[in-house]
């Protein structure tokens, strides 16, 4: 790093692209980021949408993403391409797919648009929750390396439900996250934190389990300026699932900040094993 | 119709596809299935399933489908590839894009699997309410042919809150819904009831305005024994937003049989004028 050169933060190390070619980006897993198996789930979207966002023919920001995990995301090099299937006058409409040799390992689609003002308003208030500063943060011993880039403060269903190897009656964690290493908010980095909540079926079953996401979707419901205006701070996130049957649960999660801007709501559909 | 036929369902008539070549599949909008600007969306994911379930790589049942609706599709023919991006042991990962002549209308992916026993839990009960046989059959005054297709209950935030022209000051819909005709409920069934209430920004604001549903994901918490147990009963449904904010709002839908099975959720970003 020369003095001209920020300093990098190991987010943008992990989501970093290079273009090579017309829709066609590269990129490489980052160690820093590693999950049980493969990378975190959280990273591998952000940098789908990576890709979006830095292609030359975007129009506007984004609006929904919904990520296929298909197969691991093996430790090196891998291929994207992003392609626009229809662009709108106030948005677009995105094909994303992660490829390692001939195989896919992720495949996505997104929106982008232009927002309007209308008329506004949360109706999905935050619980009413201790602020993140009565908290303790919690510690990374959880034997995967990527929960080290966080700060997570539990308010209700942590980690120690899960480590106490008895059966939870429902689903819900609340917590408190931001970047252990500050780094504004952004959409890439909001996309990450909708899937850092741990497996629900852990908590139910008060032990991990395999246990992996298939399938995430984002709706942003936040507007680029408010995104930005939460710079460093925490954000709440609050996740639960509806129900938990053959080989298979939901979670659907909502992120707030401070001040109780709903930013966006995470849905996912995930295999376990009981 | 001769005596060997049997009689067409409306819906069937809807969702049926004729196969033109590998992966590629035709069909034609349905009349009694039209919404104010070209087909109910409902029926439109369902065909998009409907290419799924008929390929003949099919491997498994549906999980996951997520809708994206990239522009008005106009009465007529349009075209269906479906592709299978990945088949893994026990699940599939299917890129899906519908076509009227050069444009892309609508893009989805899904995702089909086997299911095993697990343990299994419903942690979201529905909410209690009278029997569908106690309340009364919604008229079908609303100005859009596709809802003579069902025969929708409605116990709370029916159309007379849209009508009354008073903002009311919560989203919620809960209301009992059938097919008007009867027919068994399946995958492509369950689709199309997923996306059946009408616009939250409607019962907000007290009045219709332009509003449409930009991309849906429905996640399938049931197995198929348990969608084909219901028959021709009643569905309860019930569906809130989260927030309105700059030209769009989320929906988050849950469908239950009426013995508290929880089928499916269904998840929207609808862009909405006020």
């Amino acid at each position: 790093m020369t003095g001209q050169d920020a300093p990098t933060h190991v987010f943008d190390e992990a989501v970093a692209l290079e273009p090579i070619g017309e829709n066609r980006f590269r990129g490489r897993t980052h160690a820093a980021w590693a999950n049980m198996v493969g990378p975190f789930g959280g990273i591998t979207a952000a940098t789908m949408l990576s890709a979006i966002l830095q292609h030359p023919e975007k129009h506007g920001d984004p609006l929904a993403l919904t990520l296929n995990y298909a197969g691991p995301v093996a430790e090196g090099e891998f291929q994207i391409e992003a392609r626009p299937a229809r662009t709108n006058r106030s948005n677009q409409h995105w094909w994303v797919e992660m490829r390692q040799g001939d195989e896919v390992v992720t495949t996505a689609t997104a929106i982008t648009g232009l927002r309007r003002e209308t008329w506004s308003e949360t109706e999905t208030a935050p619980p009413a929750v201790p602020a993140p500063e009565e908290l303790t943060a919690a510690t990374s011993d959880r034997g995967v390396r990527w929960v080290d880039n966080y700060d997570m403060r539990f308010v209700t269903g942590g980690w120690d439900d899960v480590a106490s190897g008895e059966e939870q009656p429902e689903s819900t964690t609340t917590m408190w996250i931001r970047d252990a290493q500050p780094r504004g908010l952004d959409h890439l980095a909001l996309t990450s934190l909708c899937d850092s909540f741990f497996p629900r079926s852990f908590l139910r079953l008060g032990r991990p389990v395999p246990a992996g996401t298939v399938t995430l979707t984002i709706h942003f419901l936040a507007t680029a300026d408010e995104i930005a205006a939460q710079g460093t701070d925490f954000l709440l996130g609050s996740v639960h699932s509806h129900r938990f049957h053959g080989n298979y649960h939901d979670e659907a999660a909502r992120l707030w900040s401070r001040d109780g801007t709903l930013l966006a709501t995470g849905t996912q559909l995930m295999y376990f094993k009981s």
